[in-house]
């Protein structure tokens, strides 16, 4: 046995606390070289003075395989919360008992040998709000989306999509050009839309905020957004706003106090300033860099100080406000990685002090688990499963067995219960547009779409890759929203529609489902796994490749009526399928 | 290479801030796999269009193996707090750079890809107070160290040390017993004594609190325990008390009046009832298991519920009286990882906001990690060092290379900033007497104290250790303090009290020096380590045997004057020297 692959510690992705009643115990091992594990468990308190520990053993299952590693699972419901526990790994010529100090031929007797879940106490869950499970999110970039007020227009605003965007030009894009197209969303399906920042600020993206407390006049006023979130409210629709606390911009006026007085400067501690006088924007706009904390080197964002108490208050009032007088639904938090641990675990109990089932989102691009322990976030933006997708079936730069071995490994580096909310997307105003990565191949995007939808988590829509926009990395990808019909792509737009109205009509379509791989063989080149809850059995295959492929049926589908989904289209009972090139099927067992 | 023993995750003890500049990077990789590993790394945001991320790259430094992996190690202060970073690792007919996402034969250009500490903020470091690196404990329990007011006497109370202890007797042990010996203490050299409970509670250990803000009437007074803390912060000796907080008594007055009003009890969301009427005392008595949660199954230490508002409130409220009032300079936290994360993430708050350097102890006997990352504990009880200890210089149970090797885990499974204040001890009110466990040789137990005293942590001698007294499991190592000069073993109080004094003369000798164990090879069962500050090496070497030993010095010591430590002895330059049985030499390069 290797025993050096072996690995497993509480109070991560490996043991947790699903719910107020069950624990989720994960193991790994090598791959291919365990045969079988049992789950010993036990309270911790239940000896015999003659046998010692008190431990009954359950088979734990496989869950999957990345490209070096198993992993095992067990949900176990201890009695009392409480739980010691252990693993019994049999491999072709070994068996051995894995514990918290080490490997023992014979299961120790002294309970304190083995792992320890020591008490589930339920504050500590993690525990997401439910409606998040049921929604699929489209994220608007407001400058982009429509212009419906042209008396807020900015100086020099150009006539709407009459020229590629650039880092600073401006299309007049608002709040009620958003609200108007209300319709338009509504038809499309969708539950929850995210806003890039709409506080006061300098820039055509408003990351350089100016004031947190203010609408940007460009894009309308505090009415303006009340009236928006209770049209949204009114149609089903949950709206999220984004916290851009890492970093104020350069106009934020306790920067400009900084800049004017320096270190007399009552904000000086606002900031993590190296030496004064500090860097001014013309300075900074040849080779200097700021001196002062910035995101990345981007002098026009200087580093807010969130150890600060006047900047904690300040933001956390900000955090609140926002919830308290305009009903927002949820933060998404920008940079969120580079703040303080301590300054988010205040901020949740902030927002959810006020609204228990706000959802709480972190921009973060690697791993997360210590933003998703249950004191801080409730999600991140799930930048790991993008990248599978799209090198998978927008750039064939993988095939179906390194995608499964990803998706794998992606799978188990976090709770099930994050895995549920993850914030799926294809894209956003950071990345190039999904049809421009897939080289305009839209069949490529469906395919892609569809993973999106029914893979774990809650997928978010990128506002106009459901009619086909294309565009390059940012600004190329913040061209304005096409609204002339003709000019959208209607089949795509029904497509993203229908995979919508799946997710409603099937549980086991969405985040709810139980997802296993189907394994591949090295014949076909087909990507396939289940879905099922207690009701419902779904089969996904999907044929990334430019030619059609046979698939054979796995043992759970094989000539058993269905109906596949898109179409709608009872199948005959049978044994194997084609699917034509970049095609997908779903099946539903009947 | 064997890829699958590979193992680095940031924000833990793999990865973490060991100050407010530099950051600790750790990985493991199979034992005799990897012959050299470099360190990859640089800022985020640092790139050059060409070639990618800029990153430089500096040899790791191997810092041990223990049974089945090899631990590597560098400390980076990046200039902007921030840091991506990965490993390129070289075996025989192997190279490989390991990041996030996998192994690569040649480094990613994508900073993506890479490890990540985002960003290095002050508020997140693990930061414990700084005056216990120097403090040697002392761990009283009240009851059973001298009774120094005959009038607060319980009834029953036996005449002391007249009789065995057993679970419900009484000698009378109090306050003013413990500071009349502060002399003896001051002469042992003790800086800290860590109370076990003196709140009014029933029994004679007091586990089973009556009332958080009395004193037992049995050991004194609020007055008395003024008293007390003032004489012993006069001699520059510091007082911790043991907080209770996971159960309370039976006779605590909410559960009493849950036991009294039942459902209609104000009181009743206090603790966790599984049904009403709940069981009594009486009927606990036979083998009825309290139908209420419970400490173990013990019907006399009901579970408080802290997820509670009243009851986080009053425990909160009782952490900070007895520090405002009464100058404690530290809490130990009884039964502390079946408490809510979140409740011990309020109590540090209210503890460091009222005493910035009081000191927070956890009482776990299992891996902490969870309750060691900066924002709960500062230090837990490290039983696995203890277990460590004994099994080899107490029960030969394992020889010297399974010491290392098990070091070696320990001393890798915490940060270096835990493993500084960790609080090392040979026992306590919980364990046999370690003289007992030692088979009766003194001998043994110095050596263990010597160990004790010179790994990394800070020591804690429970009561008479010092002076021989045996005991078996509670209620044997409850046993009273002796006082009769006669009966007290006089040399192994000299031992200890030069122990201290080493700990205090020499800087290395302590938690401060760097540890380096001397590789064993298989003609020698001895033990050796050697230690380092900028100013000072030692030399330390364990016979744990029944035989005299030779052993080799190594090459930093070999041929070089130096003198031995106990002794004071001068020595000549040596390449070996003969270590008598059981015994131990402290060599100082000169």
């Amino acid at each position: 046995m290797q025993k050096e692959a072996i690995y497993h510690r509480p109070k991560n992705e490996f043991a947790y606390a699903y719910n107020e009643k069950d624990l989720h115990i994960r193991l790994k091992t090598k791959k291919d070289d365990v045969e079988d594990v049992e789950l010993l468990y036990g309270d911790p308190y239940e000896w015999d003075n003659e046998t010692g520990w008190l431990f009954q053993a359950e088979k734990m299952i496989k869950t999957g395989s990345d490209d070096l590693f198993d992993y095992w699972f067990k949900e176990v419901s201890p009695p009392f919360r409480r739980l010691r526990y252990g693993f019994r790994l049999r491999s072709k010529n070994e068996c051995l008992t894995y514990t918290e100090r080490g490997f023992y031929e014979d299961s120790p007797a002294d309970a304190g040998f083995y792992f320890c879940f020591p008490f589930l106490n339920e504050v500590d869950v993690f525990a997401p709000p439910e409606w998040v499970k049921d929604t699929v999110w489209y994220q608007i970039f407001p400058e982009r989306f429509a212009n419906g007020d042209k008396s807020l227009n900015p100086d020099g605003t150009l006539p709407w999509g009459s020229t590629s965007p650039t880092p600073t030009n401006f299309f007049g894009g608002d709040l009620v050009g958003i609200e108007n197209h209300l319709d338009y969303l509504s038809q499309l399906g969708i539950s929850g839309i995210y806003l890039t920042p709409i506080f006061k600020a300098h820039s055509n993206h408003k990351y350089d905020t100016i004031d947190y407390m203010e609408i940007d006049p460009q894009f309308g006023t505090k009415d303006t957004f009340k009236h928006f979130v209770k049209a949204c409210h009114a149609r089903g629709i949950r709206v999220m706003l984004d916290a851009v606390f890492n970093h104020s911009g350069y106009y934020f006026e306790p920067f400009q106090d900084v800049l004017k007085n320096g270190k007399a400067s009552n904000y000086r501690e606002w900031f993590h300033i190296h030496e004064f006088p500090i860097t001014t924007i013309e300075e900074a706009a040849g080779d200097v860099r700021p001196n002062y904390d910035a995101f990345a080197f981007v002098p026009t964002m200087p580093k807010l100080n969130t150890e600060h108490p006047e900047v904690k208050e300040y933001l956390l009032n900000v955090a609140a406000y926002w919830i308290r007088e305009f009903d927002i639904d949820g933060w998404r938090l920008d940079v969120a990685n580079e703040i303080d641990h301590s300054f988010w675990r205040e901020f949740r109990k902030v927002v959810k002090d006020i609204k228990p089932d706000a959802y709480i989102l972190g921009e973060i691009w690697h791993d997360s688990m210590p933003w998703l322990l249950g004191d801080q976030f409730d999600a991140v933006m799930n930048y790991p499963v993008t990248n599978a997708i799209i090198d998978f079936a927008g750039k064939h730069s993988i095939n179906s067995k390194a995608f499964i071995e990803q998706l794998t490994k992606l799978l188990h580096m976090y709770p099930r219960s994050v895995q549920e909310v993850a914030f799926n997307l294809l894209g956003s105003h950071d990345t190039p547009r999904i049809l421009t990565l897939s080289a305009n191949d839209e069949d490529l995007v469906k395919l892609q779409l569809l993973l999106q939808f029914s893979l774990p988590g809650t997928p978010c829509i990128y506002y106009g890759d459901e009619i086909g926009m294309t565009g390059g990395a940012d600004p190329g990808c913040r061209e304005c929203m096409v609204w002339d019909e003709e000019k959208q792509n209607q089949p795509l737009f029904k497509y993203v529609q229908q995979l919508i109205q799946l997710r409603t009509q099937s549980e086991a379509f969405g985040t709810r489902g139980d997802l296993t791989f189907v394994p591949t063989n090295l014949a076909s080149p087909l990507l396939s796994y289940i879905k099922v809850t207690k009701n419902e059995q779904l089969l996904f295959v999907i044929n990334a490749e430019r030619e059609s492929h046979e698939f054979e049926l796995p043992d759970e589908f094989i000539n058993l009526p269905t109906k596949e989904l898109f179409s709608e289209q009872v199948m005959e009972p049978s044994a194997k399928i084609r699917i034509g090139p970049k095609q997908a099927i779903v099946l539903k067992k009947l």
